[in-house]
């Protein structure tokens, strides 16, 4: 249990590192983030699936040569499995909330990612909207 | 490779175990798909996410009660991982194409399900068209 929640909060950590490389458009960092050993695939919102390491880093590209991205991670949950495990997080996005899942193997002792898919997330949950610092007028 | 063309096969195997269940709205094949020992998490599209072996037993309980359910499985494909893997698919339903992506872990020798994650697609592949059998007018 208390390996479970060490591979949690590297889970966790590493998913942070991908919102940072995604909101940041660093190419660099998203290479080094997506497994170099085994098959990844990555389903964007509308998008075909993308199949395989070097479609995946190119259609980040793509959505990195578009625009500054803004993008933020929400409500992040892990779940830890023998040397693999995942990441259910809301995407916030200024055209509205998206729900993602983001899988990572472990490669040479790094956790890396196989697979993201997001897509439509009805609403965001109810408590983020009480951790947001600023209270909203009415 | 051997080995993981096996798993892959494996893969597909316990995928379409879970389009039948899913199908026949058979709670117990249902039940008997996802594992007993990991953490769950089922993202159905529009729904909350929904985290827990019970909660996610509910939810398709919930599914199952609403309608015969049509659903069909298209364009399955699998990745292999250590005593892990996962399936991408096309589901198709009479409201249209979703996306899905089904994780499965080894559990007593046994792929089951840990994550099941289902959002809009953007349009069938074109090689399924191919494969119906009788051709459209028009």
């Amino acid at each position: 249990l208390a390996d479970r929640s060490r591979v949690e909060a590297e889970l966790l950590f590493a998913n942070e590192a991908f919102y940072r490389a995604f909101q940041a458009a660093d190419s660099q960092g998203m290479a080094e983030l997506w497994s170099e050993v085994s098959s990844v695939v990555c389903l964007h919102p509308g998008w075909p699936p993308i199949f395989g390491r070097e479609e995946v880093l190119a259609s980040w590209g793509r959505i990195f040569d578009n625009a500054p991205v803004s993008i933020e991670c929400r409500s992040a949950r892990a779940v830890a499995l023998a040397d693999a495990g995942f990441v259910v997080c809301f995407e916030v996005l200024p055209q509205g909330a998206l729900i993602a899942t983001n899988y990572f193997v472990r490669e040479d002792g790094k956790l890396r990612l196989v697979h993201h898919q997001a897509g439509p997330a009805p609403r965001l949950p109810a408590q983020e909207k009480k951790e947001s610092p600023p209270p909203r007028p009415n």
